[in-house]
């Protein structure tokens, strides 16, 4: 099974960036962990800041046979709705997740315009919300499969 | 570890209610599953439909010794400030899940009154949530020990 | 056929409370009256100041074969969605009825969070509006098994 | 007692018009009923889809000395003001009713300008909403003779 | 003179409850300074995390002969109309009471929904603001007997 | 110098309409007053209830030389664009009179759409609101003129 | 094939109302001219300042086998709920045309109520928004014939 | 009879300040031609640019004895629920007047917090706005006395 | 122990503005009975309908050594954000209160710019809201002493 | 003349993509028909689903002499005021359309930030929006010629 | 060249006024090394707490033959609109500054009714604020000049 | 001291694009001018439409050893989340500023999602509000160091 873990604007400074909210560990060391902890799956990794390269990479993921995307879109998730678009468009299944519980920061970060369009929503949980966000993904993929 | 599942009103009729929303399995089946599924947690399971009897398990809660509590407040998630404050007042890690993907329903459902008092937020992978909430719940513990 | 009257909170005290807008006749003689006038219909009637007694109430009518509601939720038909799904949830039909005209009072009574949850709904006639709700049920009834 | 039965824009195509939200029975082939089954009631009828003409028909019946209106508006109940006015300005009871539930249609249809002007009202039982609507005029004429 | 006081949700655990917000005494502690100081005033004291047992704990204060209520609502101060609807219902002059400046908290405690259903306000004084309640019932109380 | 006095709906029962807001006399005696305190200016007299009746009076006062316009547009005032486009149509100076005090009125009363159409506004000194638009037309013709 | 250009409140005068926004071509020239250029086409035309005559005029239409109707609604496409409702009535395609572009004007003018329940919309080409409205419809109809 | 001109901020530099909303002409000529044209009234005049200022002079001219004000409050006319507060608390009648058609300006303008406080409100006419003040305030005067 | 009472505009009317609002009592007799009640505080007292003035006296309240302020700031409590902030700059504890409940009054008076700047905040109990403001201050000063 | 073609976000998969919303034909399909039905334009095409690619385009359109262009903004029609400012800085005429009715899908795609940008607007015509929005250019071009 | 520094509210106490926000130093000291910065420029300066005040002297400096204004409003920047009119009134160039960054401040800091009247806006540079408000007054005199 | 003048989108072509709202002389000779002006600081330049190369410039800034930036962000201002996020992001002090006066402009342009995170804000004052961004820039880091 085939997937990517795809991080939207500023999600690759993860580690440096405003610590108290998103912890101090970076994302590489993390993504290692990861990936030797999935066995059956084959993970492939993208981060882009540009919004078209996000919904690029989206299609592309479908040409190239990914069954499916754990979706940090940072910022992008309250400002996008190219990106909700694209995730609609695509036949993959999307999970959405963040590594901050948005429900208690800043009133613009409350309103996701990409939650509607994915399977469903992880936040909070620090980088463990990339792990749920895999399971969650291999559960939606078995039943579909059933 | 102690782990409480919660459940808010209308849950108690899951796998009959709206199946098109929420699915057609009952939640007490699914619950010995997931039960069994976790062998160093000895769950407990409340339902309720009284908003004061929810508050009120959160409380007993503490003083049982509940290291973790997993809840669907259905409805409640919108409309109780109450349980938002108890969740605050408790000392417990609270982690909400829900059934439905509810970014995707009526307006009313896409604000939670609670999400900014627990630890994080997970919907939309049916029943599953639930399980996914206790790895949530198990890890966060574990990295509060440490 | 058997119907359920169904008083949400404050609805006990009807006759006494704020009679300029209530009426001044107690519940219990109009009640009395209502059943009489019915020849075909076993009527029961329950009210609670709770709002997960009111939920409880609709599932054990589920059980006990009650064939419809007639429904004021008083205040709670403003700000309880868990009543909303609740009789989404039961299969038996539901009709919001209230005493006064509530598009005439203040802003908040102007919107029902269980109007639409409900086969339909009728306001300001005073006690007639449960006669009224009777009459609408039977209706409603008789239709679907033709 | 004289009645008139006054409908607003579009109600004369009701039976061929969206049947999924009106139904599929013609407007005159029910109004034949009703006016059958109520045998003190002298009926008249009125269907414009000009505002000035139900507006000028309020004050016609009051000259005509009908003693109650049942008045299903249409779409004139979400934006007519001047509606309001005549219901406000003549001295005789008018009973808003709707075929559909207005409740569970899309947001402009959630509001009434005309409902603070009315005895009350009624909406949801398909046609039979004009019945119940005889049915409470009759019942608030006879409680303001006694 | 009978005087109720009437703690809403979580108000039982004030003392170990966010401190910050509600201080660190117990309201027990506080409870029995404050009766002690009224001579003249039998005190009861009820505290309840179910809006519906409030609502019946003031039609109950109502029978009992209680000549005023001095009352903290806690959230239900923000969402409960039925206990607004209660207030106004019963006889008896009630007193909003609040620990904490709700005005400087957040957004959805700065409305609250029965301010206007009763005699007064009070907020911000910590446990203190109990004790103005009394002395505001006892003025308005003898005004009234005057 | 020709004056057209215009009158939209409900304003032809000015004087048994609601007294309280709009007084006790006549409009046809104020009008008789009215017209003969002018000695130089040829009144006419239009009503309607239909908003489209309105808006061809307007054309046909352009095509019969009406040098000026004093409009109540009752409610329409606050629901119809139509009449404010047909204002900014016409060459001739419109000027906008209430009997009532609009701004002390309900919400929806606040708020004139054909208002920034008119030259100018004048509300709330009963039928002699009339009187004062004569006399502000007068002056406002006379200025162009110079 | 039949095509009805039906026109709104005002409209009329285009040619010379307010010709910085509407041009100074009266639309008697270029009706003309539209219909000359469709040589398979019977057109009709119909203008009205009444919001019921335009309704009226729609279910006309259905009777006579009009095939579609060019709508320009002028200010009733932001106030008129009631010709929303005839055009979904009405079996016939319909497509609505602005001769401005309504996107920059005033606030209320941004909003149309009947746009959803048109084929499509066309606004800002001047009087060749009519002609495009044509070209669509025949698109439209012969994609049906199919 | 005594009248009181009432001056807000900016109004003593009318025919200077932005002379295509206000006009070219100076308030001080045009006020002793209105003191001339009233041969029965004597004026007196108070500009302030102090919202507190224009608070005490209302409460002086009622020790005074003066029997009407023709109050312009410019820019407080939308932002002081202070002077609307004053208006209410003296018991002389004032009438608000507007030199500009205020309907046609910015948002902010459009809201008047102190119109309901006032027997009625003229704008839109110029300077001429007072002078149709003083008919209005004559009027009032002469019916409250008949 | 030094107390400055502070009263905002339109305040020096009490006892004869809307009386049924704001009661018959004149102030200055309130004011005689309130400073002999507290043997051990000297009391000050300042009222303005100046906005200025009112900050300009906070700031001179504490070069004098005033320990704290009991404040009515009128219809500036919903329009002055400088005096919020003059409330901030001092260092002097200021308590708000009200002689209405204004909670129950029109919208705009719903809400309080300056509550947050205070301690705490006393509604609704007539001139005994500046009584129980002493109180208030007495025990928030003593507090801050322990 | 030349015209370039110019879409956005999502727009390369129509035909696979939401096939109920955009239809199930290939846009490259389209554009070889398009480009062959006008005989004197040469047509360009650009998609792209980076908003800063397409602004980039539109000022290289400058460059190369384009005439004008036919834009489908896809999502970034509801989010992007860059593109709306890249618009007003070229000097090329430029024109919306949509495939769909954008005014009868979700809130956020019936405010369109770049309409009042353009010439004109188009929607709902499926993919003969585009062939009409050629005519419109071609129509708009040739007035500015004369 | 003369330039007047204008203080709204509270400003005369920075330094000592909640120094997290405005700084520790006092104005004082910060305007005489200002002052003593531009060799050729004549500085006044004015503070006053009352609105009425600054647009007195906003007039008076216009008398004066200020050159420029560098404008501090404090907490009247958001509530004065009578500010913003006087500003447009005088036909010197007024420059907005703030000492703290008023976007990332409360909500209601947000909005400045005066900025558009003013020639531009520099705020969050401490009490620097000033200086370069001075810097852009020149430049923006000598290119008027120009 | 290395300083970054960073431009967004549409902002290369000032100096044709719209110069009544940006002026017309281009950007690249102010450039010139102004980094011959600070004789100590050496700038470097960068411009984009892409709201992708904006970040990622950003964070190459920090790495290059970029002391500040001074940013107009064009459209992005009003829309970017992303880019906000970036700038607290990096470590490098950020200052906002805009040619024209926003206050002055569109709704949208009134509110600033980089504002909050930016040192400062700057705007109206044409091309040099960067000449000012720069002295801030200066001022703020000399600040720090010491």
């Amino acid at each position: 099974m085939n997937i990517l873990i795809l991080n939207g604007p500023n999600l690759h400074v993860i580690g440096t960036r405003e610590p108290k909210i998103y912890g101090s560990r970076s994302f590489d060391s993390f993504y290692q962990e990861l990936s030797a902890g999935f066995q059956n799956i084959r993970f492939s990794y993208f981060q882009s800041n540009h919004e078209g390269e996000l919904i690029d990479r989206l299609y592309q993921a479908q040409e190239e046979g990914i069954d499916g995307v754990v979706f940090n879109a940072g910022a992008y998730t309250h400002t996008s709705l190219a990106l909700a678009d694209a995730i609609r468009a695509v036949s993959i299944p999307v999970v959405e997740v963040h590594i901050s519980n948005v429900a208690s920061r800043e009133e613009i970060r409350r309103t996701s315009l990409i939650a509607s369009a994915c399977v469903g929503s992880i936040s909070g949980f620090g980088l463990f919300s990339y792990t749920l966000g895999c399971y969650a993904l291999l559960d939606h993929i078995n039943k579909q499969v059933e």
